[in-house]
């Protein structure tokens, strides 16, 4: 309803065509180094208000985490002194176990060698970052507002790239190309290119942080809503909602670092959507500011035929068009109960089936994931040495071998994991229904364990690449959504294509080349690709592996796939965006954005 | 993908400036009188095609259709010589049958006497409308193409309004304003004056027909998706699909005689929803024509990331940017098993929290609505003779009364009815969930009867304003979507508005004005009011009419109501877009109407 934008969206205007800004609010991880002041949690039915001081990322993020990896700076894998793999640190549940079997399956699946190392660049030279270009007016204005902000180079340097490899590869090499000139405290990274400035921008780039901005506003224990900050993180998000008895139960595999107005720029999905839904569906509503004024809709009714849908103007729209500052989320009661579970499958035709099927029925679990032969092999490479808390994977899979799955080829079974949630009857009930059907596609049980030891790596597995980097092996995971009957198609083209791309390009070892089905619809599912490989012997590893991902994503889309599911475009992929969303699609984004920032103000030049 | 359009849309390219095109793809109900030639039915999977020649709507619509009234000429309510209402025809379960009960409500609701009658024109006296004014390079090409056209007075009539009531008003008067100058095949009209054409319209005005485009072009029996030619109605739809085991599921109460194109365009909803979704959730792909050429998807993965999602530009759009020609849409196996039920609360508050409460478990069944007491007794008046099909509503509750009902008044208590489907074995669990959640609101089960009765009268009640004009009753429906800690607010305060501004505007009796819930969602529901009242001494009743409805929706949006939940913008409700969407929203609209149609040619000027 406003036209007026105020705060600091004023002084942006003021600023005009001398500015360029980075929203933060991209989906993973989290690029702000502010701290999570204080959550305030408010009920609207007279609830004391709850105050949390707990921070989950300080003011300078680098204190604790890396400034050229993933996470934490005390969390990483290593092979210590005995040529052991172990997860360092104390936050995780793998968190100081050791690995026997990881050191075996990187030597055995990409030849590499405790004898071929490389070492990144331990700290950030800052003379290799360049003076900032500031604007003079823009500054003193900010000053007068008292809004915080950096010129910092470690500051401006964080907030300058996410996690594509390319991006993470330089930076181990301390290549810094163009970085944002200053940081107003934002929030963000993606796996689309998203937070990369445009080299030719000539303006000053302003990194915006909404990490102050992380409050929960207040919960409506009668709607089953949440009022919400955008910049907040998901593990706080939901740890304040616990606090309360609730949950959003979104949670992408990012939730560690990403931010609600990521969720909400990038169309996040979380692995429990079958229960919670996806972002367009927990969203009841949006506020965003933008170089025209502030957006949102008048009400909170719950479904609205009031023209094209406005809010699905704002998601996806990866911070070219403002800043999402507010959103009112659905929430629910905390399930009263979960459980897991796993099925393995004598191949991953079978597996996939059976996905089918229960999607058919409309039964799927909160969550359900089914992994191809060489990720399971992989979830055998991670099993921790025994504990009480990790029963080992393969020691029970030996057991199971001997007793159930005889039949089973060891190098063509899969294995999909499971996540139950709701009241304890309807859960067991729903478990059974589950397993029942998986048995009519020749899958067996195996075990509640397994599937928590799944989930659980979820968050780790990410770390692993900062490992593989020391010792030449880069990787990286994309994804895509495919009808189901391309599934299979898709799964076998692109994991072949990459093989073969990688023999043709030069490549000297065998990569890694591995999917799983991590969403199903109605119509559909996600699948996620796996690859990696050792690019001892390459002149130029980086350009290799870009040539490689490039073709897979042409497999994708020639064998029916979506240019993404969840990860968003950024730069990354909108060399593809005319063709996915035809010439009139592009043009309606465009004009859009010409009609809310004709200056271009949020210029990071994703999608468009 | 494609830049260039083709077929009739470069027709109406070619005539730019001159040419303004007012899209059939409305809601409710279909205004083309063309016939539905030939439905095929396609199987991906080797089955035989599946061609049918039943038509719903003849070539000239008027041949079967009223020109001045809803539906079928052969369906409708009059007092016969004995001075009882009936229902006549044979299309409908209360065709050919006396309602005994009819008369007595409307002279004690409304004052009506028999006495006062008003006349319809019998038949359009084709003076009254205006010459068409062509655009002859236009007809000659189109002449060309071979696309039938009409000039015809009867066919433009048809196709100049919507049911609001004002047009129907107006039409029985023989009073004609701005028609379409000729017909290209149109389909769709709507509750929203939609169809009305814009007066001050001084080019040639085109209604566009896509009624035969009317086919399945394939049914995909692995990804349970059928893809098919925009201008189909919805029992057609449903029909074919029935015929090979399928269904949509999407029931809006005009199926009868609304278009998919028109349920895209206008974000419709249907009854069930809550198996099956609204027309957002079941939409998978959609092809639409603009004058900037074609805009679709290219591919067909359930969900994705790929900036903002194109299908919302289009949904909702209301025929101001093009014409909707092919849908994928999900299909389901035709439920096994079917039962309705009706739950009898002692007042409509109890009524309210146990479907909220129902939505909080996300138990709701495929349909649940609540009347509310003035509906209640509305459903006893329309029970037909005692018939083995109809069991008398009336006769049912006495005995319940007498048995079960003694503590509940009369003038209190309410009604919800309940269609369950699915699996027989689910069904009857999911009924035991409901119906123990309503007892612990007071709620007694009032059997399947009542229920089913319910559903039934959802498509016969719409011929009852008809009638009522016949004697001095004026009235229409109206919907919101509204937070669930509102619902009960909303009820009572729009409600007593509307009786208060009769009052202030000189209605002379007691008017109708009541609601039911009828859908329900995580944060809100959806509320429906009906309102009608006796204009017997009003000189100018539709002006009186529109001025209550205005206050009844601005007493909607003060409390926390939606603009309209599925029936649309139009033209009716487009003044208050502003305020619903804000600047900043309805500039983004406009920006994309611009890209899209530089030059109005899509002009029916409704949302903008």
């Amino acid at each position: 309803m406003a036209s007026n934008s105020s705060g600091s969206s004023s002084s942006h205007r003021i600023a005009q065509h001398r500015l360029s800004i980075i929203s933060g609010h991209l989906q993973r991880p989290v690029d702000g180094n502010t701290a999570i002041v204080s959550a305030e949690c408010k009920s609207q039915r007279d609830k004391p208000d709850v105050s949390s001081e707990e921070k989950t990322v300080p003011r300078r993020r680098q204190e604790i985490m890396k400034w050229n990896g993933w996470g934490y700076s005390d969390s990483k894998f290593l092979f210590n002194k005995k040529g052991q793999a172990e997860f360092t640190g104390k936050r995780y549940r793998l968190s100081g176990m050791i690995i026997p079997g990881l050191k075996d399956w990187m030597e055995g699946t990409f030849g590499a060698s405790m004898q071929h190392k490389t070492s990144a660049v331990p700290i950030l030279n800052s003379g290799a970052v360049q003076t900032p270009t500031l604007n003079e007016a823009f500054v003193e204005e900010l000053k007068s507002t008292g809004i915080p902000f950096s010129h910092d180079a470690e500051d401006r340097v964080f907030r300058a790239h996410g996690h594509c490899l390319h991006e993470i590869f330089a930076l181990r090499e301390g290549k810094v190309g163009r970085v944002p000139d200053m940081v107003v405290w934002p929030r963000g990274t993606s796996v689309s290119s998203a937070l990369e400035c445009p080299p030719e921008e000539t303006r000053s780039i302003v990194s915006l942080d909404t990490s102050q901005m992380n409050r929960i506003l207040w919960i409506d224990e009668k709607n089953l809503t949440a009022h919400v900050e955008a910049g907040i993180v998901g593990q706080d998000l939901e740890r304040l909602l616990n606090e309360n008895g609730y949950c959003t139960g979104h949670e992408p595999d990012s939730m560690e670092f990403s931010s609600l107005g990521g969720w909400v720029a990038t169309r996040a999905s979380g692995m429990k959507k079958n229960i919670y839904g996806n972002i367009e569906d927990l969203v009841v509503h949006v506020k965003m500011v933008t170089p025209r004024g502030v957006i949102e809709k008048s009400c909170q009714g719950p479904r609205m035929s009031t023209g094209p849908d406005i809010h699905h103007f704002i998601m996806g729209s990866e911070g070219t068009l403002g800043v999402v500052t507010e959103v009112t989320m659905k929430i629910r009661p905390m399930p009263e109960y979960q459980k897991y579970g796993s099925v393995v499958f004598p191949n991953f035709e079978q597996g996939v089936a059976c996905l089918r099927e229960v999607a058919k029925q409309r039964c799927a679990p909160a969550s359900i994931r089914l992994m191809d032969n060489e990720q399971f092999k992989f979830g055998h490479a991670l099993k921790p040495q025994v504990s009480s808390l990790f029963t080992s994977f393969l020691d029970g899979l030996k057991k199971f071998y001997i007793t159930k799955f005889k039949g089973f080829d060891p190098n063509r079974l899969c294995v999909a994991t499971l996540l139950f949630e709701g009241d304890r009857e309807k859960v067991l009930q729903h478990e059974k229904q589950v397993y029942d059907i998986a048995a009519k596609f020749g899958g067996l049980a195996a075990g509640e364990d397994n599937g928590q030891r799944g989930y659980m790596l979820t968050f780790v597995i990410a770390y692993l690449r900062d490992l593989g980097m020391d010792y030449y092996v880069i990787g990286e995971s994309f994804e895509t959504s495919v009808p189901w009957d391309r599934v299979l198609d898709i799964c076998r083209n692109v994991k072949a294509r990459i093989v073969r791309e990688c023999k043709d390009k030069g490549v000297q070892f065998p990569p890694l080349s591995t999917c799983r089905v991590t969403q199903t619809y109605d119509a559909g599912a996600c699948v996620y690709f796996y690859f990696a490989f050792n690019y001892r012997g390459l002149s130029d590893p980086v350009h290799v592996y870009e040539q490689v991902e490039h073709a897979a994503r042409e497999e994708i889309l020639a064998n029916g796939g979506s240019l993404s599911h969840h990860h968003g475009v950024g730069k990354l992929r909108k060399e593809w965006m005319r063709e996915t969303i035809s010439n009139v699609g592009l043009g309606m984004l465009k004009s859009v954005k010409d009609y809310v920032d004709p200056n271009n103000i949020f210029g990071n030049r994703n999608l468009l």
